[in-house]
């Protein structure tokens, strides 16, 4: 077995962004990948050029020693394979620990051992005394360097434990490089550090060391991010993240971040030219393995990351984007969004409009009614500024009325309804039973349907489809898949005006809606049908952009 | 006017925590605050202890105008109220510039001013030149210190600014300064900074002026609470943030991660003693009324914040939790075990009854169950921070309950439900016909009453007083005041379980009850029968309090 090095990257061996998401990402609150996810998870981390993937703990975790049988079988691009686990035992060898056997059984050609090296733990942990805990490194290290597997060391508390005693601390990272390791890792496994003091650390240490240094942080102080960025200013060459920061407590440093940080602030090619504009996308599909909801205000990729609400700068924007955004979205991806807001006007309109494909630019008198509409909406409670959708049928009707156009998704409705019903029984047992009946008119017919649900809207929601799946075969792969609800400030009591968002998906990509009524059902019905109706325009006209 | 000092706060005017929740945080993307929802951020805000509360731009918003004249009102402990706004206009004089004739007006004692210090900026989006820019900041600043105003300066864009063009940078700076101004603010607006050079500049700027230097992070890099942090490290004195990192684009530096940081770590008692225990809540709380689900993963205050799911370290954690964890979680009012919310603590139960009036130090068996119903409630998604008269009323009956003895308001409500049915109609003509009606049993009768409403829950309302009414003449005070709606997260679409917080007052004062379901309508029935029976038991027996 060679050592693997991921040739892959731009900067081959001489740095690496080692993603742990797979093994310390899991351990998040919520997340259980399947064997299947996490093929898909190293796949997607492939494609976005990191040089190696941690993926899991092989002989300690059953679905873990799947992945790597099937992983085997995987060719990547860029990414090396690498196992994780500890040291052999105290009072044994490492050829005859179990566990260490199956780091040699994963094949992964990389292997990362982790390791204590504050005193404390070794002594009320572990057990034990720190000669034996360095001779467990040693040994271990040896042991798998001499089998052919490149070992990098995690050394888990270290910040904590150099403090405490630097000796000792010390002494488990010689015990390691002497042995073979490539990199000494440096874990702050609490996540109590701040970038200055690691900083100064990380410096110290390779500087009486000399020994390649790696970083691992989590993010306690949330400042996992800045300390990785402050580690590799101060001389370590190998970091570890995880995708959106994904981990115990309060999770590790996010991948996302720490790679746009290196690739746009310090202008180090860490990853590929050509996977700098994936990592929104990467970033998004990751969450939805996952199963989390993707951080909107995420750094670099959240889709509110260049979102901007202030009518203050709403016309300077369109001056100079890059006088209010940190970096080009484009570079990692992302977008600039322009909040539609009460406090915006026709720039931040049009600019909208070039966002969602419509050109409005050349439409003095569309952009007008536009602006008119969007206003007179806005004042009786909608808001468009998490509702592109919506916003987009707006836009796309003034237009066509406008240039006395027709738009044909627009203006004629896959389907339009008489009139719906719904029946809420609390009964004298106490069970609540909702139902409800549509009347409605698609493809040139009358069909009336009823269904139950757990609520009126999910009732109402249950009838249409009902109605409707017969005659728009793409509606089964329409899901709602986020439901918000706000009653709007300044009204009093359940009299308030209700505002709805509906966030819609099919196998491809999420829009949302808007809809608002002093009736919450009625609000949730318009915001609904606005998603049908987005989801049959796309269907009719696939997506159009308008170049900038 | 007195040039009002943070005087309730440990370091007194020595460090400023600056708190812009109700300005800047209001930029983020679906944050709506009514001008009673900004009283009540300010008010925890106080609570918690910040220095100064940044209420608004009273002049630009009418919202944040009627902020300030009903905040007058108000007797915080800790903090100071600051207003927000921008230098003069070009071309006129500052007092007669309507804008900061409203700075004025809202009669804050503490004006933060906007100015631009970077020459792009200055010369593209301002379209002026350095030296009228200088006049402009020399100019409001020498009015509002002359009117008895404490004001400190927001340099915007300033590390950009400043490595762009130094001079002009420090010439704003400078003009601030000696025209009265107490603290130049550098903001990194657009939020590109990483921590090692922006300390280098903070500190550069430090020694090249001798000015009161402050903070202000965006979170684009992922480093605003490192940045922060860092700025502080190298001298800064004044440090602001939002509540939660909210705030435009990836967000504002999180004031509980900051304040953890300076506290914890650096030692810096910058808010009182007291007030540190109460992060966890107060953050939970302000995510509340922004009506955003609270962060997990949010470092210090998230409930996953100290959860720890490595089956590696369980057992050692047993041995040493501090081994493991970076503080103690309890010490900024957090907890170690995942599903245990701040509320449910045994002595934070015991307080919170105290402050209702329910006593429950002599009765443990009472705060033993009531730690259980609250841990069982909460895990189905039940949520009390904002529900203190629901909270209340589960005390009463686990107090009743444990000591066999009755409370005849708990135990035997105003009225009981038979049943009850909702009827939405949307007819063909478009019109929506909201009916609800109730049986309910209600001084010995049994009465069945109808009414319409707005929608479901209006209607239910209405056929609930109609029936009760003639039996209990105090309802006819009582009214909703407020009424939100979350969707709990995890849940799919409209599948989801729906929570519901009711407002209610009478003429003399306002009480919040929860319900949860998965069926809003029912959730929302559940809050609404709390209110009344909170009100009978009030009517019954008038306020008592535990005496400290």
């Amino acid at each position: 077995m060679n050592r693997t090095t991921p040739a892959g990257t731009p900067l081959g061996d001489a740095f690496h962004v080692f993603d742990t998401t797979l093994r310390d990402g899991a351990q998040r609150e919520g997340i259980t990948y399947s064997v299947a996810d996490k093929l898909a998870v190293a796949r997607l981390l492939d494609e976005v050029g990191v040089g190696f993937i941690e993926g899991g703990w092989p002989g300690a975790l059953p679905k873990d020693t799947e992945f790597f049988a099937r992983a085997r079988e995987e060719k990547f691009t860029h990414a090396a394979l690498v196992a994780f686990g500890s040291t052999r035992r105290a009072g044994t060898t490492a050829d005859q620990d179990p566990q260490v056997r199956a780091l040699l059984d994963s094949q992964a050609p990389v292997v990362t051992l982790v390791a204590k090296s504050d005193r404390r733990h070794i002594e009320r942990a572990l057990r034990t005394d720190v000669t034996e805990a360095c001779a467990m490194v040693r040994d271990t290290v040896a042991f798998l360097t001499s089998e052919g597997r490149r070992v990098f060391l995690d050394a888990e508390h270290f910040f904590d434990g150099y403090a405490y005693d630097p000796d000792t601390a010390l002494n488990v990272l010689t015990a390691a490089v002497e042995a073979g390791a490539d990199v000494a890792v440096l874990c702050d496994t609490n996540g109590g550090q701040l970038p200055l003091k690691l900083a100064d650390t990380v410096g110290e240490v390779i500087a009486r060391t000399g020994f390649r240094v790696g970083i691992h942080c989590q993010d306690d102080t949330g400042c996992a991010v800045a300390n990785s960025v402050a580690a590799v200013q101060a001389g370590a060459t190998h970091v570890q993240c995880t995708a959106n920061g994904y981990g115990e407590r309060a999770g590790n440093a996010d991948l996302f971040a720490v790679v746009g940080n290196l690739v746009t602030k310090l202008g180090m090619p860490v990853i590929p030219a050509a996977s700098v504009p994936e990592l929104s996308r990467v970033s998004h599909a990751l969450a939805e393995i996952a199963n989390i909801a993707p951080d909107t205000h995420q750094a670099y990729v959240g889709s509110s990351a260049f979102a901007h609400k202030a009518g203050l700068h709403a016309s300077a924007i369109k001056v100079d984007p890059l006088l209010y955004n940190h970096i080009d979205p484009s570079v990692v991806g992302n977008d600039m969004r322009v909040l539609v807001t009460e406090m915006a006007g026709r720039a931040s309109l049009e600019l909208k409009g070039r966002e969602l494909g419509v050109d409005l630019a050349g439409q003095p008198a569309a952009l007008t009614a536009s602006v008119r509409k969007v206003k007179e909406l806005e004042a009786r409670g909608w808001s468009f500024e998490a509702a592109d959708a919506s916003l987009e049928l707006l836009l796309r009707k003034e237009v066509a009325a406008a240039t006395d156009g027709t738009d044909a998704t627009v203006d004629a409705p896959p389907f339009r309804l008489e009139s719906y019903r719904v029946i809420l029984d609390h009964g004298m047992d106490g069970e609540i039973v909702s139902e409800a009946t549509v009347k409605v008119h698609v493809a040139d017919q009358r069909v009336i349907a009823t269904a139950e649900g757990n609520g009126p809207v999910h009732a109402l929601d249950a009838a249409l489809r009902k109605a409707l799946a017969p005659h728009l075969p793409w509606l089964t792969a329409v899901r709602l898949s986020d439901y918000k609800v706000r009653i709007l400030p300044g009204a009093a009591g359940t009299d308030a005006v209700t505002r709805v968002l509906v966030e819609s998906s099919d196998h491809e990509r999420e829009w949302t809606t808007v809809g608002v009524h002093g009736n919450i059902v009625e609000a949730s019905w318009l915001a609904l049908c606005d998603a049908l109706v987005h989801k049959a325009m796309r269907v009719a006209q696939p997506v159009t952009s308008v170049s900038p």
